[in-house]
Order: structure tokens, then C-alpha cells, then sequence
């Protein structure tokens, strides 16, 4: 915890002394990137729509951003309270990194002008020539900056996946140089082949048929599934969730709050995904039809099975299906029909409860709030979907198995991609910083020994290695004074 | 609590087999739901304007599909920790099933083609033709998606209301049976008559007069409260709280998300009523300020009887008062005065304060947060007032007592039809599958009995029937493991 | 707290005879304040923007609204838990209270036509005169209903940044009545000065060169801040905070709601700032672009430098960085570079860990959420950033130092009425009502002396001055009862 200390030292104000040479850089460097010529007369209804789109398109970007809160409270809450300043902590600090490296070099890297894998140029938003980020001009395509915007809040969103699963044993340092690792370099290039017109927008053995991955089920959820996966694998399961040989159940501390998360969540993917269209047209307001359909029967059908399962419905349950049957109809939400949807859902949310369990018990990876099985089974399964049910392209509409297969494709090289690069960032933090924090420390909670701070002053918790991280409770909750 | 499983045993695959017979119906049936003609070339400002439409009453439905959230930390925080998970599974899954029974049943029953009682075809979102639903074709009119999506939302906010009423001794599985039969059945009639062009929309025999209920005071705001009284009825009072002929106060166990409800639901209003107009036109941003006004006004008048009445400022008071305001100026939101709206909030806040201590002290029905009080009564003040304080058809502007007649006609009419089919759904529940849990399950508290699972593991809590539902707290608190 | 009981007596239903005499009233002089002469036809592209620009900001409104939220659980989640609903309480009603005043008065006195100092006529929203606001007739202006809903919430929001200052020993009555005059007659009139046409709008002797505070950095944030500064004060420090002359940490009780109380807040920022162009146009998406990236910026080295400084990264420094950079970006917004946002934020983070540390330790001024440091500030330094990066006007840019010299001027003319006007109302107010609660109710906890009621009721708390207000931990518990 004091690798901050040993790279800085207590010299505050050595490091602040970069503060008036950066005012200088800003001021020479920072002409007017402001300046976009509209080359259409403001008042014409030409204007007027691209305004309506730019105005729409921040109204999503606003409803994505809040997904960091919604990831805040379900994660938090799905954890034990020992540890809630540390996920707190590491969800708000992470999008305000995302954003700023995203910035810097991510957006670039994935919509820049390059090749077939990698884009670049335009660095910190530097550029005021929208072709640098592959738009059209002002109003016909998007304002850069809300492009920007947009799809900054879509990049947090991949390393807020990651959070959850690797809650309650990280070394806080060692999160925030993998989320900028995976924000930075990873998430842009595997995104730039099917959003920034890389090598699988378009498949030349399939006819060119390209992968299709509307709202990201796969570019952005998988990504931060698998990311999360490889974590989870490499830190090790928390201290005695699998004691004898038997997954335990660690009951998380706040249902309230993880269930307002699930619902801000829901509302943000009335931002993800209808505003995935990157317009104001008719398609919007469909998209969010199939979405919400989705999510909904995601919810009844994980209920169901959870009730018939384990002879009650479990709350952790409908929370999780709702979010698999959301991620399942990202991919292809604005190309199922009304029936698919609720399909899609409902396969989803019978997928999520499985893939807990499997998770759990079979490969024993250590998942505490179930980002796998709802980011990355759910991305997979929403991918795959395309191929089967999208009106156009689908097996089962009888559009023959190009989409499919370009769908598998897509699968496996973004998934192989992102499994080798975030494995090699985890062991690489491994063997630097170190990724999981000790024993003791792990046992005492990551509040205090992290952060030095209780989540809820003021009220006694419970002791022993599960529910608390104290001796007794009333020592312990003496312990922070 | 194993009703389910006895439906369906613990075969769960059987259940599932039912997947693959559904996608291939999908396939077959899911003609391009999508295609929806414009008529009218993009980029016309016709277009824009209909875009601009669609656009902003996919905010307000995303506003009021959040209101769920609001509605659940609201019922949540009003009650006992020992039941938090119970009223929160509540909240979401009848999100969850509203939106598909609505898809369903529900919206064709209330807009589709049909007589004055009841509407009808279309079902399951499957028309293309937007008169099916009473639509102009777009741009002119909605597109039938995000008018279907606002409408989902609110048969929605009707059944939550009654969550709170029946709360923290209901049977799980009769609240959903209780759900699906509100928002399948008796809500869409009802609403019907209103909204769908049905026989309360135009009264003969006071010159085609017709009862008027803008954003539903009395169409979802009394409906859900009628229900929810007819279920606290039907249910009896909760354990300990009439124990020697005296209603006993059952303190709420979490005021701040009771707080952060309240202040979600204020949030989800601007979508409620300004939504309501169907449309982006000057009236929206009107409608807004009229309900912001009331919703103060509210908050100010509880706040000020209670802290008269009772020598203290009563937070559930503040809450219940904003909350009063904002259903009262539902009705009439678009017609009153900017005075007239505070007015009419200014009231509204009395009410609610002595509706609450009328239903708990006089009528003894236990109603755990309120939502009678709120929903009922000032949806009938609200509906009423409109009939007083219309500016262009209120008793009290010159107008004479036609519309206020067609109110009081309006709330008896729908009044007595959701209290007699309410009286049968709840009878037929108890009769059948059961509506209230044993007094252990209560006692113990419904996260435990119902869910198996505790809201705030790790925390110590209360021992005593009110408080806590355990033993005592240490030992209670060891009790989940 | 029996000052509303010795005003009206127990005799409620005397001031609720008020109620028919407000009807009559209303009825009379309400005459359709609705009515709004378009001029231009509907269906027109002009009307179309106009109708455009009404719906976003109506959506910006809206987010600053649910900035109470925001507030709300901010300071709540900040403080002790027996002071929760008396937090919760004061930001519930004061939003409530900002609105009736402001609907009464201050926005007359703020955009009424007057003069240099202050404005006036159009009472009680009274015109449909735009002119009688200062606003083109529509669709060329805004309607004046949003933008008075716009207004308001600003209006409330300067209030609401006292409440956090003040919380844990005040008044609950001498907070409303605080509330009231700040946002009836304070805040009205020095915005006047910069918003409204007034004095600082232009300064003769710079050349004409104005005040420039785009969004609030000086209007509304360091209002709130110096009248947040005089109430702590004049307050003096909470019991036990500098007990041996060192600064002990009183560690809030709930850091799950205050990390989601700075995740809305940051949300509702994209109306603060945005919405503050009162058009939609391609300046809107840029400033949100603005806004976040110094919000994003402020976190990370407010991260930093309390990671350095205390070697370990402190959640609260987190989220008050996030909130400095947030308001330090408000005055000049619009005219940053991308560049100079990120260094305002990162400056911005930096001082709020050095400013929350020496109004702590050195000027022991207890201020129990750092609203101070936050607001205050970071609001001066925003103002101050003005005159240095605006791209047109800043010294760095070459523009020389008038307008620099135009914002220190702003600074010191509104700081200092506010400080003068708000020492006068803290001082009338503790020689007439009194503005402190007595030792044994703060020590006891403001929630059960002043409300009655607890925040977590059934949850066994922990004794001691610092973290309850009770004798133990037990029999506090039961002590509710």
C-alpha cells in the first residue's frame, strides 16, 4: 500500500512542481480545439438534426456515465461491508482513469485512421477534422467531442466489469494499473476490428459478410468478462470460500444497494444500447422496446429457475438475470423482433443461474459478485444470437450460417486476444507489485488496510472470517478509534 | 414457499424443453416487427419534429421506468430490515413482469381496437399498423414502440404501489399472481375507459363531457392504491403492531434510501407527466414546472401539520408530503395555474398527513408505508381539484359543475371496479395458493423464511418482534450461516 | 424544536382556514398564466429548435434537480448515523422550500427588469411576458417556464451546500429559515449582478470586459461555500471535534450512499454545466466533454496527492477531488481547451486535499463533508482559471490581464455580500430562534431530539460520543422504543 510513498516519497510538492510547466505546455498547445465549422446554416433542418442527434446521443452518454454507479452499488453490496470502501473506491476512481486514458491515447487507438488492427492519430482529442476519428462533418455525423464522450462511457464500462470479480483480495494500486492497461490498449484495439472498420468489420471468406456487434455484448462486455475471468483465475480464491473442498456462500452486506444498482444499471442501458445507434431516428426508440423486453424476461426466467432449483427465489437471482438477459440482447438489439427478445431473455436469464453454479463449483474460479457469468457467458450467448435470430442475417430466418460463423469468429479472436493480453498484464503485475493483497490484510478487510477507513462507523458488524473481519464484534467495532 | 416446486418439480430441464419449441414459433411467426413506413422523407422537419417526439418520450419512459428504483428504496427503507430482501425482489421482478403481460395482454386491452368496456388484437406488440393501437402514423403520431414502452411503464408504477401496502407479511408467489392479474387485467380495462377512447372518455349526459385524468391520478395512482388497500385489507395488520387496540409505530430501518426514494420518485415525475403529453411542444416544459411546484408544496405543508401536530418535523411526513403533491397535481397537471399548483400541493400535504393517521388510527388498516395514503386518497384530491381549479373547466374559473361531476363519476366508477375485481383476485389467492406467510415465517421475518438470505449479513441487529425478527441479535445474527 | 408548536399552537385546523381564502384567490387571479403567443408556426424549423431547445434543457433541469439526491446522501453518508434523518430531513425540505421562493420571489429579483443591483416585478411568475425576464419571445428565447424550473434548481442548490457545513449541531427551524433568506434575497441579488444584466455583467473601467462565470463556479458555488463557511462559524465546531487542540476525524457512518451521492452529483453535473448554454446547439456536447474530463482529473490527483501524503488513498479525498475539479470547470467551461480542463481538474484536486486540511487543522473550522473546500474553494479557483486558460480571454492565451482583473473583482464583490449578508442572517438568527442545539441533543444525536426518529432502526449501533449518541450500545438500542 505504500508504493505510492516509495515512488513519490512524501514530496508533495516536488510532484506538484509539474503544475506550472504543464500551464505552460496547455497554454502554447491548446489552440482552439473548440473551433467545428459547420458548413451548414444553424436554423436549417439539417442542423436542427444534427443537433437533435448530438443532444440525444449526450443524453445516453449521461445514462451510461450513471452505469458506474449502478457497478458501484450492486458490486458493493454483492461484497461483505469490510470491504466496501475498497470497491467504492476502485469503481469511482476507475472511470475518472478511463476517462482520462481513454483520452490520451484509447479513443485513438480505436478510432483513429490505420490499419486493420490498430488505429492512431489524433492524439488527446487534438484533432478538430472529424474524418481523423472516422465521422462525417458536423451535422451530418456526430460532434467529435460527443462521439468522445460516448464512447469514453463505454470503455469505463469494460474495466467496471472487471471490479467485481476481482472484489475483496486485490491490491488496490495493482487494479489501477491493469484498468489502464486494458482501457489503454487492449479494449481499443480488439473494439477498432469491429467498430473503428478493423479486420472484422468485414470477412473476406465470408463474403464479406462482418462480425456484427451492435452495442457490444462482445466488444465491450466479453472483453471485460474475459478480463475479469483471468483475473479472478489468477488471484486465487478469497480466504475460505473453498475450505473443504465445498464452495461456501459469502453473503453480501447490502441487498438494498445492490439492487438499486441492478436498476440503475437497467437505466443505463437505455443509454447503451439505443444510443448505439449514434443518431435521433425511428430505430431508437425500438432498440429500447427489445432492450427492456430483454432485461425483463432475463429477470422472470433466471426467478423461475432459481425458484425450481433451490426451492426459493433468490434476490442475488433476479438481479443477475436481468443484467444476462441486458448484455444478451446488446449485441443484436436493434435487429431481433419482439418475441426474439423476449426469447433471448429468457435463454439468458436460465444461462446466468447455470453459469453461477458452474463457475462456482465445477471451475471453483472465485466470482464474488457473478460478473462472468453475466458479462462474458451472456456476452457470448447475446453474440451468438445475432447469428441466430436477427431478422435479416439469421439461421432462423433462413439467411443461411455466414452470420453465425462471423459471429464464432468474432468470438474466439476478440476472446483469444483479450485472454492473452490480460494474462500477461496480470502476471506481469504479479511479478512487479503484486496483485493480491495478505493474508491478514485480506482478513482484516481491505478498508482498513487499504484504505484506513470503515465503510459504516457506528455500527457493530458481526466477527469471524465471513461475515466480518474482527475478532468480536464489540472489540472489533471499538478497533477504529 | 414451494409452491413453484410442486408446479414444476425439480426438474428444470423439463421446464427448459419448452426453449427450443419457442425459438422455432419465433422464426416462423416474428415477421419484421420493425418495419414501421414513414410516409414522410428524413430530413423534412415533419420528420424531425416526429424524431424529436419519439426522442423525448423515450427520456420520460426511461424517467419513469427508474421510478422503480425510487418505489423500491421508498417501501424498502419504510420497513424492517428482517423483510428488505422480501420488498425488493417484490419491486423488481413485478417490473419485470409488468413489462411482458403488458406486452402481452395488457397494452391491446387498453388501446386496441375494441368497444367502450374493454380493447382488443394486436396482441403481443404485433401489429405494424399504428391504428391498431388508436396511433397516427409517425411522424404525425408516435411510433408504436416508445408509445408502447411509456405505457409499460406506467401499468408498472400500478402494481408497485401495492407492494408497499401488502408489504412484510405477503406470500411472495400471491404478489406476482396478484401482479400479473392488476397489469393483465383489471389496470388496462379500467384505464381504457380513460385513455383508450373507451366509455368514460366522452359522458353523454353531461353533453360528451368526459372524465379527465391527464397523467393518471386516478387511472395509476388510485387503481394501485385501491388494490394496495383491498390487499392490506384482505391481509390483516402485521404482527404486534394493534397488540392492545393501539396502532404501535414499526419504524422504518433505513431512512436515507427511504430518502433517496423519494427523491428518485420526484425524478421519475418529470418523466410522469410531462410525459404525458405525448409529445415535445411548449405544454412539456409547462407541465413540468406546475408538478414541481406541487411536489414542494407538499413536502412544505406535511412538513409544517406534522411538526404542528405532533411537536417534531416528521421525515416520513416530508416524503409522504412530496410525494401526495405530485400525485394530486397528476390529474390536472397541464390546466391549473402555477398558483393553483401550489394550492393544490399546499393541500395535498395537509391530507396525507391525516389520511395516514385516519387509515392507521380509525380505520386500523395497516398500511406500511403509507401508500393509501398517498396514492389513494390524494389521486382522488388531485382528480377532483381538476373538476375546481381547470383553468378552462373548473368550477371555481366559471366553468359550472359538468366536469366536476365527470370527476366524482370518473373516480366512483374506476374506483368501484378495481376495489369489486381487486376483492376477487385477493379472495381467489387465499382461497388457492395463500396471500399471507405463517406468523414464524413474519416473525422470523420474510428474507429468511421467503429468501434464504439476509439483506445486511455481517451487521448486528435487534432482537424483539418489531425491531428484529430473531432470538436476539447475537444469535440471530449467526443464524444465516 | 417546539418553535413551529409556540407559533401556531396545536390548533392546526386554524392555519389550515387559510386554505379556502388561498382558493378564492387563486381562482380569481390566475389568469391563464399559461398562455404563450408562439408568433411563429408550429411545424417551422425555427419552432422545431425552439421546441428542441425547450426539451434539453427541461432534461437539464431534471438532472440538477436530482443533484439534491445527490447532496442528499453525499453529507448524509458523510456523517454520523444519529444525525442521518436530520441531514436527509433539511435537503428534502430545503429543495422544496428554494422552489416556493424562488417561484415567489427570487427569480423576480434575479431576472426581473431593475437595476444594476437588483431586479424586480413579474412576482409569483406572474408575466407571460418574456421581456419581463430578460427573454426573446419563443421559440427565439426559452419558454419561461423551463427556464425558471432551470433557475430554481440552481437556486436550491447554493442552499443545499450550507446543509453539509452546518450538519450534526444545527437548528433544524434556523436551517429553513437560513434557507429562505439565502435563496429568497442573497442569492437572487449578487446573481443579478452576473446573470440577470447587473453591475459585474460589464465593467466600465476594464473596457467593458464582464464578470464571466459560465455555469456557477462564483454564483452558485462559492455563494453556497462563503454562507456555508459563516454558518460553521458562527456555529462553532461539533462536540468533541477539538477536544486537546488537535483536529480529531469523525469518520461518516455510510460511505456507500456518499460515493453514490458523488456519482449523481457528477451525473447531475451534465445539466449544471451543459444545460447552462440555455440552447441546444454543437456548444453543448463540448462542454459536457469539458466538464468531464476536469471532474475525471480532479479525482486522480486528489487521489494522489492523499495517497502520498497519508499513504493510503482516502474514499472521501476521492470523491471531494472529483467534486473540485467538477466545480472549478463550471465558470469557464465553454471556453477551455481539452487540455487546460484536464490541468484545471488536476490544480483542483490538489487543493481540495491541502484546502479540507487547513480549514481542519489550522483555521478549525469544522466543516463536516469539506463543503467548504469543495465548494468555496474550488470555486475561486475555477473563477480565477477564467482570466488564465479561457482560450479568447486568458492572460496564458495572450489576452492580458483584463479579464483576470474582472474575475478577482467578481470574486471579492460577491464574496463579500455574501459574507456580510449571511453574518447578518446568522446572527439574527442566534439572537432570536437560535441556531444550535443544546449539548445533550447533539450528544444524544439531532435525529431522535429533533425528529423523534431514527435513520437505521433495528441495527445495534456503537456507543460513545464519537460514533453514537448513546450510552451503549444495547440499551441505546432500546431506547427507541
Amino acid at each position: 500500500m505504500n508504493q505510492m510513498r516509495r515512488l513519490f516519497g512524501r514530496n508533495v510538492l516536488g510532484w506538484m512542481a509539474c503544475i506550472p510547466i504543464a500551464a505552460i505546455i496547455v497554454a502554447i498547445w491548446g489552440v482552439a480545439a473548440q473551433a467545428q465549422e459547420a458548413g451548414v446554416e444553424p436554423g436549417s433542418p439539417e442542423y436542427i438534426q444534427g443537433v437533435l442527434n448530438a443532444i440525444w446521443i449526450l443524453v445516453a452518454a449521461v445514462l451510461v456515465i450513471f452505469m458506474n454507479a449502478g457497478f458501484g452499488m450492486l458490486e458493493t453490496g454483492f461484497c461483505r461491508q469490510k470491504n466496501a470502501v475498497n470497491i467504492l473506491a476502485k469503481n469511482l476512481i476507475v472511470f475518472a482513469i478511463a476517462t482520462l486514458i481513454y483520452w490520451a491515447f484509447g479513443f485513438s487507438l480505436m478510432f483513429g485512421q490505420g490499419n486493420g488492427f490498430i488505429g492512431g492519430g489524433g492524439w488527446f482529442l487534438s484533432s478538430t477534422d472529424p474524418a481523423t476519428y472516422g465521422l462525417d462533418p458536423f451535422p451530418a455525423g456526430l460532434p467529435i467531442s460527443i462521439f468522445f464522450l460516448f464512447q469514453a462511457a463505454f470503455a469505463a464500462t469494460a474495466a467496471t466489469i472487471v471490479s467485481g470479480a476481482v472484489a475483496e483480495r486485490i491490491e488496490f494500486l495493482a487494479f489501477i494499473i491493469f484498468s489502464v492497461l486494458l482501457i489503454g490498449i487492449s479494449y481499443p484495439i480488439s473494439a477498432h476490428w469491429v467498430w473503428g472498420g478493423g479486420m472484422l468489420s468485414e470477412i473476406g471468406f465470408l463474403g464479406g459478410t462482418g462480425f456484427y456487434d451492435f452495442a457490444g455484448s462482445t466488444v465491450v462486455h466479453s472483453v471485460g468478462g474475459w478480463a475479469a475471468l483471468m483475473g479472478a483465475y489468477f488471484l486465487g480464491s478469497r480466504l475460505g470460500k473453498y475450505e473443504d473442498g465445498q464452495a461456501r456462500a459469502i453473503p453480501g452486506h447490502n441487498m438494498s444497494i445492490a439492487t438499486l444498482g441492478c436498476l440503475i444499471l437497467w437505466l443505463g442501458w437505455f443509454g447503451f444500447n439505443p444510443g448505439s445507434q449514434l443518431a435521433a431516428d425511428e430505430a431508437v426508440p425500438y432498440i429500447a422496446v427489445t432492450t427492456n423486453l430483454a432485461g425483463a424476461a432475463g429477470g422472470v426466467s433466471a426467478t423461475a429457475v432459481s425458484w425450481i432449483k433451490d426451492g426459493k427465489p433468490d434476490l442475488s437471482m433476479i438481479i443477475n438475470g436481468v443484467l444476462a438477459g441486458l448484455v444478451a440482447i446488446t449485441a443484436g438489439c436493434d435487429g431481433f423482433s419482439y418475441a426474439g427478445s423476449v426469447l433471448i431473455g429468457l435463454i439468458a436469464g436460465v444461462i446466468v443461474v447455470y453459469s453461477v453454479s458452474f463457475f462456482d463449483n465445477v471451475l471453483k474460479i472465485d466470482d464474488p459478485v457473478g460478473a462472468t457469468s453475466v458479462h462474458l457467458t451472456n456476452g457470448i450467448w447475446g453474440t451468438i444470437a445475432v447469428g441466430l435470430f436477427n431478422m435479416d442475417a439469421g439461421l432462423f430466418y433462413g439467411a443461411g450460417p455466414n452470420q453465425l460463423i462471423a459471429q464464432i469468429l468474432g468470438i474466439l479472436t476478440i476472446g483469444g486476444f483479450t485472454v492473452a493480453l490480460s494474462s500477461i498484464f496480470w502476471l506481469a503485475l504479479k511479478a512487479t507489485v503484486g496483485i493480491r493483497v495478505h493474508p491478514e490484510q485480506e482478513f482484516q478487510g481491505l478498508d482498513i488496510s487499504e484504505h484506513g477507513m470503515e465503510a459504516y462507523s457506528g455500527f457493530l458488524k458481526e466477527s469471524g472470517a465471513l461475515g466480518g473481519g474482527m475478532a468480536d464484534a464489540l472489540s472489533s467495532s471499538s478497533q477504529e478509534h
